[in-house]
């Protein structure tokens, strides 16, 4: 059965973002650090294209990424920098190929066309708010799960709407201090850890959301 | 090497207490649930006289709660619900045979004659701010440990004065929504986590911090 999971990086002191989201740092100051986990593991390097690289409990979790997924939410933060780049044909932070490969329907505000791109990934924006984009993405993905990627307001907002069946978090070692909370007003979701998984730069946790 | 450790119980959201403190709450609203991890183990059960209780990788770190420590230090709000209980003779939360076995230093602005308790416990009341404590309880630990106890208050002023060696936190897998922060104002500190253990009720991870 089609599952919605929710997943994305946060730092120990809970942030989903450094300070000072833009252009320049898509992930706040410092939010870099929070994928330090994934960027050495031989899965991520080969989705990127690059040989060799770190196996063991971050790449298992970096290898299923993505697997039985058949449709992605995203943000509207998490596709544009914002402002001006939107209507300047600005086409995502991954290239002309990004690593999805099925529909992404990104919430926004500003109707545009669907985007297609390389590899099967065609981003969808949808202005009609959370529950159509999860409903259109639900229809796209069949019988696999829809996976909402982030950031962290998109998350909460359909964590506080009671839509989310899974959460994993990839929690780094690090604290910010300062950024985008992702655990704030969510109401208070009963949470079962269904798996752990640990090595010296995150623990990645499975919670079922427990309606 | 006498290490300085902290260790406390935080929400996935990060608190280490709710909503609401005092003496009906002592750890918030919902807080008492931070607990929940230890409570059904063998060793915490052994320690609070009964028998029987799980095992497993919650009872491995419950057994391991105040080995090799020689002192602890633990914050005012946390030995005392505050206001008139103190002057009223109060005598901590824990009877008369508290679980530590060894001198214990309690942060506050209210001058107290050393309060011995069965067991081995006494409760050292320290006014002249938390250097003075750690100096106190490194004196009477010896080569052994001193363990900071919580609460959130006395870990953060301890981590932000750069005091502490290792940072052992149980995160158990509840949205608290609010109360006490662990993790603010305590700047940014390097982590690095030298052990994990995890199961449905907790993680538990202990860090090194790098100075």
């Amino acid at each position: 059965m089609s599952q919605v999971i929710a997943e994305i990086s946060i730092s120990l002191d809970g942030f989903a973002a450094g300070r000072n989201q833009g252009q320049e740092h898509p992930l706040g100051e410092g939010g870099e650090r929070l994928h330090d986990w994934i960027v050495p593991t031989e899965s991520w390097r080969r989705q990127h294209g690059k040989e060799g690289g770190e196996t063991g409990p971050d790449n298992d979790v970096a290898a299923e990424f993505g697997r039985g997924v058949g449709a992605y939410v995203m943000g509207r933060n998490m596709f544009s920098p914002g402002r001006g780049e939107w209507d300047e044909g600005w086409r995502g932070w991954w290239g002309e190929d990004p690593p999805y490969h099925v529909p992404v329907f990104v919430l926004t505000h500003h109707p545009r066309e669907p985007l297609p791109m390389e590899g099967g990934t065609t981003f969808h924006f949808v202005t009609e708010g959370i529950e159509s984009a999860l409903e259109q993405a639900r229809a796209a993905a069949g019988d696999e799960d829809v996976l909402i990627l982030g950031g962290a307001d998109a998350i909460r907002q359909y964590l506080a709407a009671g839509l989310i069946d899974e959460l994993r978090l990839h929690i780094a070692p690090i604290i910010l201090g300062g950024g985008e909370r992702l655990l704030e007003n969510v109401g208070e979701p009963e949470l079962e850890p269904v798996d752990v998984a640990a090595s010296p730069a995150a623990m990645h946790v499975k919670y079922r959301v427990v309606r």
